[in-house]
């Protein structure tokens, strides 16, 4: 029984900051370091890269759309050759200045509007699968769990990491509950916890419906950037390995 | 006998586009392509990438500040530690999206304001070099005849290849002669190789002043984004072959 | 009779240029000046200014998405308050610039993207209203024949000039041929200005399908930026002209 | 006696954040809003000067250059046609969006690089002005105690205000101690409104080497990005109005 914890990291430009908070890489498995479209200049990429691999964690990709100003979160109009190059550009730099430290990049995660776009959408999905794979075949994708993009993965020869949500309720269909629900947000680490042990023994969630619904758990996906964040992860690292899931990543 | 013939390609921006002329390619033996920074956005290069490699000539990094509204051309205030992050993550993009197309990147050449800089100044040189050789030491890095560049490249270990420029006349300091001065520019192809010639098989040029100036020349930059550019390097790549001067790339 | 003749202009940023041709200044009543988003910087703005008023040409503002990679011809997802937000700026920048310049602003005209969705949706257009108004209540808004973003400027208490395409055919339902249709264009300036006539006398057009479409046109885009276009644009005015239609701008 | 406060606002940019803390806006008598080149979406300025005109605080146009990575603090080579342009189209678009909330911008402070490059060089110092005079005439002109800006704001027919800063020591030439140096900095806020009080009543300041240095202090660069800064303000605003200072801008 395993489970990898991954979090966004290195995501300030220049100057800019956002609301990340570095310590918790003493709390995840993998990080997923921003590619300098949505978030992430050089410079902080590399000394994000270089905390990492100092605390042995494994290092992914984090490719956005290229807006800065919408930080990558901005659904719109793009072609599957924009996607391809945009990624393979994206993932090429950021293994570079992985290989500069000293280590090798482990994963792709896509961030934002390109993540969900990715995940519903067959044409897109496939466009960033075959950009992680010609950067290189042996990096883990990381999908959202039943989504398009990890068939895509799949259908590419790559690895695949289903992702799941700690700290978000599901639908009976198996896709989270939107964020303006009232029930959405799980906050307390227990109940958060037990949700994912769940998952990962069983395979499946319980809805909000309370129906169960099945779901596969390799990755689950944390967040540096609230008070009280950085405890949250600790306290759900702590319970899962109490109850004796190993916490490690996937490459 | 033999010389290299290079040219920047590849530095339109979407629907932007700059003077570059694709059909340069035929008389070329190496492109520099840009890296997104000063120009290039990841669709550009890749089919940049691709109309280079489909034409067998050796495709090179073309690393700039990032710049956009001063194309790269604009000195500024920098840091070693920012050059080095700036380039190992350019020169890591182009190099994937390189072999995503199935070639190999052979070459790194700074573009405008940063090769100026890394030409005079031996700590921003030497931040050029090891990240070009922390991305790939089998890369050829190219530099001003000369210069500092040239020199911490050979440091660091990596092959270098001397820069002349087939258009532009020489002080007796080995210098080229600024762009305002009357006679900077070298107009007639049939001048212009001749020059070449006597740089490449006596490793010297004529200065303005008459003086000889000792000059290594191993690769020669040429334009495509004036009228007649292409003309004159054709003529210029003709001269050169019945003169028995072979024109082919470094690597 | 009279009617506008309007193009686009002051697109370039910095090195970087459109394929827009500066003597399309001789034969315009008004142009739409790029505002920085999509294209344009401050400087380029400024010399398309100066040249324009030196024509006593109409200055409008031409504000679109903060999209440079996408040339602002991205639909994306925004809130009215960004585009309510970004209008204000684009347009109080380009109309310092006119004042500087000893001239003053006449009109807006949304770009790309930002004119169609505004066109389409009432919420968009009431934002790209209200934010017109709010720099200056006497400016034109320049919109699409018959949509929501002239009811929208005229809601807002603002005038407006309904805009029609001289190089394009219609639909029965009054919307533009798409341009993937193979009888999209109208490629003769005769048969142009021909429709320009019927839609400034008859306030219609025939549609492709055969059918009359009501249309009113009060302003025609004309466009610099292929081969042959200058000369078609000069025709059309001629032709014009010659049927006693003044051309001048609505301001 | 009176005094102005004036501190930077609206820096963010998107969903990035720099430190500032908005709580400053309750002690300050005058702010300085970013125009969108260093940092500030329109978005974040129009929510600023709300914030700042509800308080009725005096709103200013903070313009830097056109660089979010480097944060505007960068110096590098530009022409005073550059700075004229940049300067006049940021700050009539801060102006736009200003009135767009019904009120009317106040002043102009040139940031960081833009700031200290037109302190010592009067021919950009007199681009900043004509450009400042060109958009309203009547904005009052921020710049460095005793530098070439003020004085081109002055010939430039402006009203002009003489900055000082609270928590910076000065040397024997008026210039600012620079920030390496281990006394560079005043911690104390009774020791920073002493020095003002002692600015502001005598026209000079002690500086590090003990001599008296003539300095004319109207406005005082206040700063909220660090722990403790708000409190630093309020005190010395206590202090000022304790001793009969009016905090009051000088619009």
């Amino acid at each position: 029984m395993q489970i990898d914890l991954n979090a966004d990291m290195g995501e300030g430009y220049g100057a800019f900051r956002t609301g990340e908070d570095e310590s918790l890489l003493d709390w995840v498995s993998s990080v997923n370091v921003a590619c300098g479209f949505h978030g992430g200049d050089p410079l902080t990429i590399r000394r994000t890269v270089r905390l990492a691999l100092g605390k042995g964690i494994a290092v992914g990709a984090h490719p956005g759309f290229p807006d800065l100003l919408g930080f990558g979160r901005r659904e719109w109009v793009v072609t599957p050759e924009e996607v391809y190059a945009w990624v393979v550009y994206q993932v090429g730099a950021v293994a570079a200045l992985v290989r500069a430290e000293g280590g090798r990049l482990c994963h792709v995660k896509p961030h934002g509007a390109l993540y969900n776009m990715a995940a519903r959408d067959p044409v897109l999905a496939e466009a960033v699968a075959t950009a992680v794979r010609a950067v290189d075949p042996a990096l883990v994708l990381y999908g959202l769990a039943g989504s398009h993009l990890l068939a895509a993965g799949a259908a590419a020869g790559l690895r695949t990491a289903s992702e799941v949500f700690a700290d978000r309720t599901y639908q009976a269909d198996g896709s989270l509950t939107p964020r303006h629900h009232p029930q959405a947000l799980v906050h307390d680490p227990h109940t958060a916890a037990a949700r994912v042990l769940q998952m990962v023994r069983e395979g499946r969630v319980t809805a909000l419906s309370g129906e169960a619904v099945r779901l596969r758990a390799e990755t689950v996906c944390v967040h540096g950037d609230s008070p009280g964040a950085v405890a949250f992860v600790q306290q759900l690292r702590a319970v899962l390995e109490r109850s004796g899931v190993r916490v490690q990543s996937p490459a």
